[in-house]
């Protein structure tokens, strides 16, 4: 199997925003944001779909984004953080975290934000100054 | 706290399209869908935001989301099961499984299907049959 761009984020071959990781999982910023804030939560190891991650990797993931959601909404303003799963595009299942401000917030048809690189790192530096 | 629409859906005050239930979780199926197939997945303990629900009840949501989706998929035609929490409107923490056909099926901002109650009855027996 070919390395996903996620991989080569977890392996840094390539740079990510990265929020927070440990063994298991990893949590960056998505470099195609619907709102400031945006985050995808994954596993390291690569597995397509998600619903079929092994069940404890699976309820680790998810633990694992609610710690990485609470952290996000202490930082960014919104009213809360909305989560989609799609996964039709990069085959290594990953959670989107999204600071919601309006139900429309949560379209993948949308136009995505353009941020320069050193919005995306203020956007870092705020969320793990509030970490 | 006045009972949810959902609440009222689990004490069957309001009727409901029920897929599957135990004594913590239950899921039904949207009256509101964006796809045939599009299932709730909630609590029976009415928690408004889903990062507040406490650990356990927490990853028993995950869980048992992940059994529920494994029914849908195989009983609806679609590429996966997408996954949305947004929860500005209703407060009772809830989990919107979707059939996905394109990354543009979890878009709330489009017009939702409207189906007849034998339709849902039929999508209902559906899973129900695979299950």
């Amino acid at each position: 199997m070919e390395s996903s761009i996620f991989t080569k984020i977890i392996n840094r071959e390539i740079p990510g925003y990265i929020i927070d990781e440990n063994d298991d999982f990893i949590a960056f910023l998505d470099v195609f944001p619907l709102a400031k804030g945006h985050t995808l939560v994954i596993p390291k190891k690569q597995v397509d779909y998600i619903f079929d991650v092994e069940s404890t990797t699976y309820q680790g993931l998810w633990n694992f984004a609610q710690q990485v959601a609470k952290k996000i909404e202490k930082a960014i303003p919104c009213k809360r953080i909305g989560v989609a799963v799609i996964g039709l595009e990069v085959p290594h299942a990953h959670i989107h975290l999204i600071p919601l401000q309006s139900v429309e917030d949560i379209n993948f048809s949308r136009p995505k934000l353009k941020l320069e690189k050193e919005e995306f790192e203020e956007v870092l530096r705020t969320i793990k100054f509030h970490s």
